[in-house]
């Protein structure tokens, strides 16, 4: 038996008729659905912004749940519909790069180009998938029908990496911001692993370098920052943040997604210089 | 059995407790209900917006489906609260015309006043009748008390004209912007009934003419635009929409809802004069 | 049996994926919960608007709903998570007083320490305990897990007393704007318990001073007010509003949460001097 259980992550935003739309397509095809909201604010055409919310999240969730992620700009062209499924998870979404950091916490995967058009709503538009395809598709699913019927298994779908910090010299590293949140924390692309150094017993010392200032703080709470400090935390997304206790660090920098960051740690040797950061913060 | 599907649709927006309330009232009636955000945050105030979003959802769900459309800038006055029932779906609602719209799709259709206030949550308010009235009714009638129960018939209901194109001279049309979706997509009130030449297989030239720019270019799904252009596209709500490809249409030019449109189409003639947009956009 | 149902009054956003993954935790532990959104949108770190919310919103639910209350700026500090239980509800919060107005409107009360670390989700992050605390033993309660098992009883949680409007002079009277609500309506906290006299039968002349203007005029029904006249009315809440008759009294004045009034009330006296207000207002 199906848990019933569908989660939207969708850009459709909640001012409009969009997601009523969607969900009544789910309803009426598979009345003992149970939709559930992850977010539908996601940035307009960000699919970047949709795939971490995805990610984020999904596994979180119970065995066999439906999860409809749609981003869709190039909603009407040539980019195929998906049902990806996972070990435990299954997935609707165009075949954008949407999931593709779900991709990446995943060993075992399928993925299907959805053509079986008998499970649309018809007529299908060119400019609302989400309602005609995905939601008709995932009131099917969630009902029963095997993720067999929709479509062959394909190969050669859209996947992108994540990007990741690079190494721009001896000890620095260029990164940038992936999202604000809605506390303005500004979550950056560096995780524990890409800096073990930094949270070694005695770390060394730090700067980020980011729209003209710098941060070289870290915290372990929020609660620990002083007035209006920007500090370094590590967010329960797995990235270190930038963030201001009670504040909006990316109002009080200000930065934003996409602004660069540049992260310089001291240099191991205890005897060796160190960087100008770390001098002038103390 | 009635299916215990309740939908929302209000101006009451996501930031206050206006809708817990109104959930919690539905839930404390009939545990078995299932309440469904289509959208909270329709336009403040704005019956028309109400109006158009609840039009765009409701044929989607379940036969029986209760949808509760509260956009009530009169409560507390002598406007009525009414139950509309449909060939298949069910509503409460204000009697101000936010239901005009789905008058308009329907043949079938009776309208109450509702009386019965052994139903209602007491005392009344005379601010939240979303609360008192409505969340309350929509228990009753969620879990299967029967609509005649609730009040007389009535035929007096309040009911609108959506806002239709009018022709201001030979191949001209004056319109307006019925409302901005959440990707800055401008919907018109033209459907391709008003204009089907536009839709023939050799179409002619054409200009809508907004905020002093001129729009001359059809496209069939949004991804086809180029760079900040802003073109026409049908548009799932059946309704000509000014778009962008992955921007804005509201910002580019700007414009919003309210602002007026002209639509200017080349004479069938095909001797005729092109229209000075069709010349200047070539 | 449990309800199941699990209300969520949060200043996590809609924008990211918090809630997704608060939710998820939910249905994997228990999926047959029933999740439902009071707010999500409370203001950030605003510890005072979650607890108006919760407070305005609870009781309105079915006895035994289980209410997530996360406004949470001391997360991974020593604030405690606790379990609170009214005679007909449940409460899972931080113990920072977002519960205090809850607390506030019920006589029966026991409040517990959460200790009991096997009911979390491990690791525990040191920045999203609404997710690896309060969701997972959300979802442990919602099934039917006894609340005793949660952690011992305490006395001294924390709790603040609502802000009370104070006499400072004869007939003089200072409050504050709680909150601006989504239409724009400015929440006094002034009750009718406050100032008694205004609704007597032949209520004094008064005037409330905010913002450099004044506001003199009571009316029962938003819909009576003059164009773009700001008046006083009752709202639902069980405040004075200051109120525009669809317009926001926020931006016609303006004014926002934390603005200070006064409210000033003609003396009882028939052949007392009318305050000035009152004068100015004829």
């Amino acid at each position: 038996m199906p848990t019933g259980l569908v989660t939207l992550t969708t850009d459709f935003g909640v001012s409009d008729h969009y997601i009523g739309a969607i969900k009544g397509v789910i309803y009426r095809i598979n009345p003992q659905a149970h939709v559930v909201d992850i977010s539908n604010s996601v940035n307009s055409f960000d699919i970047l912004d949709g795939a971490i919310t995805i990610a984020q999240t999904y596994h979180y969730f119970p065995s066999d749940t439906l999860h409809l992620v749609i981003v869709d700009p190039g909603v009407g062209t040539q980019r195929r519909p998906i049902l990806a499924v996972t070990e435990k998870h299954r997935f609707l979404a165009p075949d954008n790069g949407v999931l593709s950091l779900v991709y990446e916490r995943e060993e075992r995967l399928s993925v299907r180009h959805v053509t079986s058009e008998h499970y649309y709503l018809q007529p299908v538009s060119q400019t609302f998938h989400g309602r005609d395809i995905f939601a008709a598709c995932a009131g099917w699913l969630s009902k029963g029908v095997e993720v067999g019927k929709f479509g062959e298994e394909v190969t050669d779908f859209v996947r992108f990496a994540a990007p990741k910090p690079k190494e721009i010299s001896a000890n620095a590293f260029k990164g940038v911001i992936l999202k604000t949140d809605k506390f303005g924390n500004l979550i950056t692309n560096f995780t524990v692993k890409d800096v073990p150094r930094l949270f070694e017993a005695t770390p060394p010392r730090f700067k980020f370098v980011i729209a003209g200032k710098e941060v070289n703080i870290m915290r372990s709470a929020y609660a620990q920052g002083m007035h209006n400090e920007v500090f370094c935390i590590v967010g329960s997304m797995g990235f270190l943040e930038l963030a201001c206790n009670r504040n909006a660090a990316s109002r009080v920098l200000p930065a934003d997604r996409g602004t660069e960051v540049t992260l310089h740690v001291e240099a191991a040797s205890a005897g060796g210089a160190a960087p100008s950061a770390a001098s002038s913060s103390s």
